[in-house]
């Protein structure tokens, strides 16, 4: 009776700009027919297979190049814009594959973390590289965002770095190591590392600088065997008096902890919008197998119980996406962003992604455990987003923190 | 260390305009000066107590006619516009008292559905008479959403409408009773009446009508004694051959499927954006709660687990209203409304509102359950709202309906 | 086609045994007969009205006494089958009333935690009098359950308490008040009291022992005026230099913090098992009401999604028995009971009941929420237990000291 | 300051008997030390790898026959010891590798319905063969636990049978297939078949049988490539004019409802005990290295958080167990076991299993994603189990048919 409703690409999207409309069909494109096609594959081999000269990974890297999506060209776009642009390009790509587009992002982290800081020398620099943000430590996973020691206990004590930087003269030295959570870390040339500073024996936060990581002294480790988003690598990278010149410096001592609640707050939303397409994915896939799928004499979304199942996974995947969109408007136009918005869009974002896609197989029964069918991957893929970028528990922690007010204690 | 960021009185809101900030101050300025005081008070009268004449409910309905806020004036704004500005006074409204929030808002729905009827003359008609949506019946309380018989079961069978309306002349004659859930009933001046039609001895849906209550045939029920909302009157409306010329026809059996879509669609985004406004009233006294309150010799605020809590309500308050404003901008620049997105926000917001308020009071101890502290009332508040214009689960259940794409079956 | 099975009254119980049995029929008809009647208009009354000497309160409590549950008869049986019988009882008694049955459980209170302390003389002193738990303080809410400092922040500080004993010759002196969260504390006779031992001007943990409350220097706060369990009264208690003798202390600073550890190993266990009966009531009414209520020409129980949500309170409701009923059995046979496992069954049974409640009334729509139908009340009893006899995150948060095994550390 | 309890293998256990006690310790001894190392390796291999005649599978199922599980052996204790001891054996298993005790479970099915139809002599004949239980087909999978209807829609119509069997004379004629998702369907020796009865070209519910597979006429299908579980092969059997001798009728159409009522009864209390299994796994592992692993300079099980998260995966391991235990207890001494019973034994217990697994998998952090710890494995098994033996939706809405009382409506 009341006709159907063919939503946009996006849900529940007010009118896109032309621009963005046009990023939106190109990427979409680029998702589903050269992403998809590869992600299967590359789901199944060894993380050494992945990145083997043979692997079709570097065609998907390349053939991304042609979508034109550029930090530089991203600054030219005031502020709101670009957010905007960015998440709508980037939301398709996590469409077509989460760990692939998440090689695509990482790689723009060195640049864009270089604008955060407002050195265009870097931007240039980095541009079309393969980059990575080396932060994340063998004995120092939650610590590194921690860099204000917020959330230390008072007897606590986060001990030594595992990695650090002395400045001498015009040249930062950096030796030690960054652990194999490090995406990107295998293939990056170009890393923008966060660690201690060394002064006078004694180590403190800290140093932003971009590491190429192609020059003396720099080894990576092998890439790590994981459960999802196998497409991405991570690795480990040692450093062994590894010299960069001072031009090269994003942030210093000064700067260092404003710098990485910046990065965080941008980082954060980015996961959130990658978790997004997943979900989303993980939904639109779930709802045409409701339409196909028959049991009991007719298709499984005429019975009421899994077309109610349906909408609330709908309704997860738009509020998870509007809550992003949110948060990326308010920091945009903010004169400081808030980081408790970016870490709310990324801890809801990946905990929406992760029970609409447990509740999208459960709609193909069998088959959703299956390897034949995308589903059981995509969980996998979902499941990673809830320890990426900081758990998420950390992160609340993090989050709750900034909602203390210190003139009311 | 890293600075405290005031957010704005609707969290992560990009900068508003002139006119928003205005009117969202001038409305939160009553709701704190004005309503939080009464609403108290109200709460703890009988229905019968609260509708007296010596009642403190009349003093804030005249004194929220000073805000400004009518159907015609708001036509004057282009849809986008109208719909924010909307949104951003009734938040502050149900941050004051969702029971009250309710009264002024319900109070709007008869002109404002003569809007989507593109009816101006009764736009004009209801304008600044107490109004309400009278189409719950007492045989019939989740079938009247369903004017298309989509959530029907193959078997079953929607049985006789308890009130009917027959057209005679020019004239619209209404016979039988809509239920005591017709939030304002008892004090409206006029309703929007959605009722079955009456034909040559069968019915069908149907008719909706604008009808004056102060005229001969309508009698009403006393009002409803129910846990939450309280200061928003519920009560039965009878009618005994009630006389409404035609002019006060909004939509007749051609279109009245298409009416009650429309109707839902708005209708259940304002009970979304209450249900936010209810659940950020919650938040913030928690948050205060916890900056004051001390435990084991400092405020629990700085406990792990307390911040833990806060940070989350944060979060769950920020989205559902993410995606309030999302689906509005949508509902107001598509062709047509999506009544999953209207739903979705619903269903969202009002679960939010009752998790925060349950989370929100648990912060306060014993004390969230005295009733010398706002945040049991609250609760029950919260607690209607599951219900309130469509319960949840039919709810989803027809919007899990249009998610089905006839063509792919 | 398959033959509906009517389940006994605790649902999936294997035989009871022939005491079981009658214990369990008398108490389900006292519920049925006596509790429930009152209980509804007692929730009406204001907490001085439950308390005056026209209110039906006392009728109830004196036929409870024919009900023959007695601590002294309790331990004749032994430890396995009094655990048992007590839960087959209390948990009718909560069917019917939550608040009631807390008023009965509490007034045995003193001569159980005598039992604990293995001090008969006490047992017997307290029989037949109405009893309390004296142990929270207006400053110390969760501390006091935090007997060994166990939760403290390494910079907290408990601060002085607000009620301690002296010991001078063979008298317990006692000074100071318990705040207004001690069940029954308006009108017991007799009061386990647990506070601070002041000696030389210092406090520390502490002093059990059983305090009469009609002596000289007892006076009492006001009931307090809360949402749910309203039938259960709950008020300070100051005392101004009230004097016991020596005979009636049950515990001294060498085993205080291990006579809080077995209290609240007790104590914990009751408010889960009062929690699945509130749970059970709830369902109950929720199932009866589904074969009752027709919506679209047939008994709603026939819908698909209401069925699934019933099955789903049904599994609640046995999954939070079958964890008191285990960890009483644990506790019953074990050479010390298993705190975590107490405080586990609270946190589950209380959870759960508060779930149930709330789908519960659900099935209801709007009737739910409705004071002329029991779901309302339900849900505010079923909210109280999430905090009563300590806040679940702060048991959490206890349970999870235990898990700690030091020497793994 | 309060001692560490340390709780026996199955948490909050009362003592178990002398049997018990010797048959849970071989059984934990041989997870530990037989069946842990060999899952490990079992979960990277390919399907058909794992069948290879240098499999390890076939020494861990060969060594496991040293346990002494027979169902003859079983039949000779009482209904509720036989009922426990197997729950007790089986959790120990599957706290080594849900797949390899899935293995094991299996393969007593077919003798065990054979007990529960009382046909002694197929017990005999299945006893020491590895089995299957063959219902599910390729257009069935819920249908077929439907068998009594109760879930089909008024307009719906299961259809023709995939597999179907004639009686000609004293033979039971089969033909057709069993779908992929037969569990040990690639290695069974003997099926325990159930399916539709063919009568003069119609066919009805049904026949069940014990079909040998190494007879002419059957021919398999290649094992299942799937996410979890993986060293439990799945597979299809296909059967062309495979003929049984009578004597291996378990049940005809006049009891094939019932047969599949007691079977299904039987089964699911088994996967829900599994699932414990897999949860308790899940959570000894995330509280063991939550000792170990340091963060901020402490052990994390010293965090708040981490300590509140260990506290409540125990909860629901317990809350889970506890509801097995009960349920069986139920079945094995009623006179007909409550099928809503075990459907809410196993809907909560593989519930509980996803959530425990994953709520382990966070403790570890990073590490928990690598393939190189057991925990992505451990919520890969656990996943499976929400569909394995009718997916929980599906068993849910036949547990709610279970609850209607016909003397109501």
């Amino acid at each position: 009776m009341t006709s159907y409703i063919d939503l946009p690409l996006s849900g529940l999207e007010p009118p896109l700009s032309e621009m963005e409309e046009l990023v939106q069909d190109n990427c979409h494109r680029f998702a589903e027919e050269v992403m998809r096609p590869v992600s299967a594959v590359l789901d199944e081999m060894t993380p050494e297979e992945t990145l083997a000269p043979e692997s079709p990974l570097w065609g998907v890297l390349e053939q991304a190049q042609e979508l034109g999506l550029s930090v530089s060209g991203m600054l030219e776009l005031d502020p709101q814009e670009r957010s905007r642009l960015m998440l709508i390009a980037a939301e398709e790509l996590a469409w077509g594959d989460g760990g692939l587009a998440g090689m695509i992002l990482v790689s723009m982290m060195p640049a864009l973390y270089s604008a955060l800081a407002g050195n265009m020398e870097m931007v240039e620099y980095c541009e079309g590289k393969m980059g990575c943000w080396g932060i994340t430590e063998p004995d120092h996973g939650s610590d590194t965002l921690d860099a204000d020691g917020g959330l230390q206990a008072v007897d606590g004590d986060y001990g030594r770095p595992n990695c650090v930087a002395r400045i001498e003269g015009d040249k930062i030295i950096i030796n030690g190591q960054k652990s194999a959570w490090v995406s990107g870390g295998v293939t990056a040339q170009v890393c923008a590392l966060y660690c201690h500073l060394e002064e006078n024996g004694k180590t403190r936060p800290g140093v932003v600088a971009i590491v190429p990581l192609d020059g003396p002294g720099v080894t990576r480790g092998k890439p790590l065997d994981k459960t999802g988003l196998r497409s991405l690598n991570q690795g480990e990278i040692y450093f062994d008096n590894v010299e960069v010149p001072m031009s090269h410096l994003l942030a210093g001592p000064d700067n260092y902890v404003d710098m990485v609640y910046h990065t965080l707050a941008e980082a954060n939303v980015h996961v959130a919008n990658l978790a997004v397409g997943l979900a989303r994915a993980a939904y639109e896939h779930a709802l045409a197998y409701a339409h196909q799928r028959k049991q009991g004499g007719q298709a499984i979304i005429k019975h009421q119980n899994v077309k109610y199942r349906l909408f609330h996974m709908f309704r997860k995947v738009e509020a998870a996406r509007a809550l992003v969109r949110r948060v990326a408007d308010y920091n945009a136009t903010a004169s400081r962003p808030a980081l408790q918005g970016s870490i709310a869009s990324k801890v809801n974002g990946t905990q929406t992604a992760f029970e609409v896609a447990s509740d999208a197989l459960q709609i193909f029964g069998g088959n959703g455990l299956s390897r034949e069918y995308p589903m059981e991957k995509l969980l996998r893929d979902a499941r990673a987003c809830l320890i990426a970028d900081g758990c998420n528990e950390l992160l609340a922690l993090k989050g709750g923190n900034l909602l203390v007010n210190p003139d009311l204690i």
